[in-house]
């Protein structure tokens, strides 16, 4: 799709001939111009941006990568932002504007003001929660009625406010002090006999989130429950806003995103077309932090130079031991770390895992051991060291699986995040494990 | 939820008050039932999975995890098995009826035909499709209605058939072939004038997946368009079925689990809770490669045995040049990874993010170079010796960079998945050139 349209844009853009590229723009959907205007050179990008018109551009900035939306953002014009602003959802706009700088932010929605007061303090009032929380999720557009409404007045309410609210299929209904009290499907609504109330209609069992829970929860409800959206309340019931299903989808791929970061001590913000420097500065924390375990793995390296200096073939096979533990301790620790943000782990089944993955370990230490010994052994014909080198092996397969299943269980009943730094620690001791264990044994039997 | 519930249930397990149970689980989400039979031992889940009726049976099935699900599977009895499916939708029960040996097939689906022959027919008929193409996550419930059809018609029909589809919100418009014309929101229908047909309702522009699609492309459909449902059509655009956003969030939680499994050389059947001897079977192949990767790297060091017999110090660096260059090189190939599932990698910015990757290699092996000679000398008062750990850091890291960016790249344009023995790859890389680095370096300067 982009590839088709995206000669055709150049070319329009080049021979400066916007109606026609107004037109274009108009046929394709909001993704796909998005996906066009990624592929532009920055300033291409901003001319194309500038061509469309408020509501098209209301609807494709949510979709573009921070990369481009950040570059539209620092050249648009106040007045103009705030126009869009006003055709976008309350949560989408809430986003944008939380990428401004105060003084910006001020501004925008000042102008903002002027236009649509009331879009202008949903925008505020959503800006006062983290972004990752329900209320960072929400919108404020949704359809709630009283439970007293009758069939036709509800219809008659959905037909002056729908156009503000999209994707709705649910209604929310409350009592008079706005709290919660069930949701209604709109299909129930189309089926239903002309002199039904509301509650009438409605489900009780309404499933709804507080404010204040933190969005990999949020996700988990929807995981769980099957549901497209969810109804955020605060702590006494009342109702909020809601959250809907495709911005959940954004926040799995954001979590998952975070947990492959996390195990090699990357930060979020840290993407493909981040710049090189910011993103060098990102990762030298943790790479300094690397070089200090590793410093401390060769110093245990450092304890055996006695018996290295006479057995040099020693520093040819430690790498191995080392390496082979690090590989599968990182094996069980996916495993686990996995499960746990797929909330397979619970509390009462956690030893079961333990346990699991130390036979695990066993097993595959006695296997991969007695290979390394074999290899050893054909290879430079010593049987000692291939003894030797299987042993260590099978002492740090063990170590691995043990640890590789406690640590992120570890670290979750301690309420940090497993996915955080879990794989340093696990190399580290299978390092320390792996060199001390080898050379510890190669000095008592050589 | 589960916790709360959880000791009630096995006590009233011990009494055998089945109408207690009964009474209780009826008042739960199914959800929160399967949550409860996660935790169960496998005896009495199976007793307390025999009280549940059909139809809340037919709902906690799906919500099972794998190793509780297939105990079930083993131990039902065909009939009530069929009966169960009956009350699925078509695509749930597919997936359950996939679970069986062919042998169980062909008895459950036989005993299924005497309850609901279009039910069978169905299963059988979505059995054709792979697991990870749209047909194998389509369902065949959907409310269709031809173009011409009339508003009040299409609300008669709806109310006939709207209990065999949840969650439809959405009636696919066909023209008398059945091909795909448009698609019609319910509230649309809730607001439209009596004689309006379903062509002047629905919308044209209709986005639909072709039945072959891959699961993951079709996810990344949801993802760009922000949609809830999705129809299928056939290579004519005749409508199959549909899918819904709560099997792709499934999805995007397995490619995630599968990205993350393949980055360690993981099987995506490995999960928490398979058997030892399983899990272990299936992590030992790649171990056994990742031996001989090591014993590789390991025959470069045994080229320098004689340098390192004259100066043992090496033995005691070479893991942290090797090292280092390992952990930088798997953090871009997470960045890159992650940006290719995301789709934010294109044909058109590739040797941006290549070039992108080389600069901050660069940057961190200089820095993190320093540090390292830094602390050599501290350590050991040998400058030469920090000099060159320092160089064969820089080299190796910029190595790690740049293959750490092309390696990903490269796979993706041969069409192999990226994620799948990158890992292997790239630290190889990193091991040997570390080793080769740092020890040739030696040679020469030493």
């Amino acid at each position: 799709m982009g590839e088709l349209y995206f000669s055709k844009v150049i070319e329009l853009l080049n021979t400066g001939d916007s109606a026609a590229l107004h037109g274009l723009f108009a046929r394709l959907h909001e993704a796909d111009i998005a996906d066009i205007l990624h592929e532009l050179p920055p300033d291409k990008c901003l001319e194309a941006f500038r061509l469309l018109d408020e509501e098209l551009a209301s609807e494709v900035l949510p979709e573009l990568n921070d990369d481009v939306r950040n570059n539209i953002l620092e050249h648009i014009h106040e007045k103009r932002l705030a126009g869009i602003l006003d055709e976008m959802d309350s949560d989408e706009a809430t986003d944008i504007v939380s990428e401004l700088d105060d003084e910006r932010t001020r501004k925008v929605l000042a102008s903002l003001d002027t236009i649509n007061r009331e879009d202008s303090d949903d925008i505020r009032q959503l800006l006062a929660y983290d972004e990752d929380v329900a209320g960072g999720l929400m919108q404020k557009e949704i359809i709630s009625v009283q439970e007293n409404m009758k069939r036709d007045e509800m219809i008659e309410y959905i037909r002056e406010s729908h156009e503000e609210v999209e994707n709705f299929h649910y209604i929310f209904v409350t009592d008079e002090q706005h709290k919660l009290k069930g949701i209604l499907e709109v299909t129930k609504l189309l089926l239903a006999k002309q002199n039904k109330l509301a509650k009438d209609l409605m489900e009780n069992d309404v499933i709804s989130v507080p404010v204040n829970m933190d969005q990999e929860q949020v996700a988990h409800m929807f995981r769980k429950y099957d549901i497209y959206i969810l109804p955020v309340v605060d702590e006494n019931n009342v109702l909020l806003g809601r959250i809907t299903v495709d911005d959940i989808i954004d926040v799995i791929d954001e979590e998952a995103s975070e947990d492959a970061y996390k195990m090699v001590g990357l930060e979020s913000e840290d993407r493909v077309f981040s710049k090189p420097l910011q993103s060098a500065r990102r990762r030298t924390p943790w790479l300094i932090v690397n070089l200090f375990t590793a410093v401390f793995a060769a110093s245990v390296v450092s304890l055996f130079e006695g018996t290295i200096s006479r057995f040099v073939i020693l520093a040819v096979f430690m790498p191995i031991v080392a390496g082979m533990g690090g590989n599968a301790g990182t094996q069980t620790l996916t495993v686990i770390t996995r499960g746990i943000a797929l909330g397979e782990l619970t509390f009462y089944n956690t030893r079961k895992a333990l346990f699991k993955e130390l036979i695990v370990g066993i097993i595959n230490g006695v296997v991969l051991g007695i290979i390394g010994c074999a290899v050893a052994y054909l290879w430079k014909g010593n049987m000692l060291i291939g003894l030797i080198l299987g042993a260590a092996m099978v002492i740090n397969m063990i170590i691995a699986g043990f640890f590789g299943a406690l640590i992120p269980i570890l670290m979750k009943t301690l309420k940090i995040d497993p996915a955080l730094a879990s794989g340093v620690i696990i190399t580290t001791l299978t390092d320390v494990c792996g060199f001390a264990s080898f050379l510890g044994l190669a000095t008592l039997l050589l």
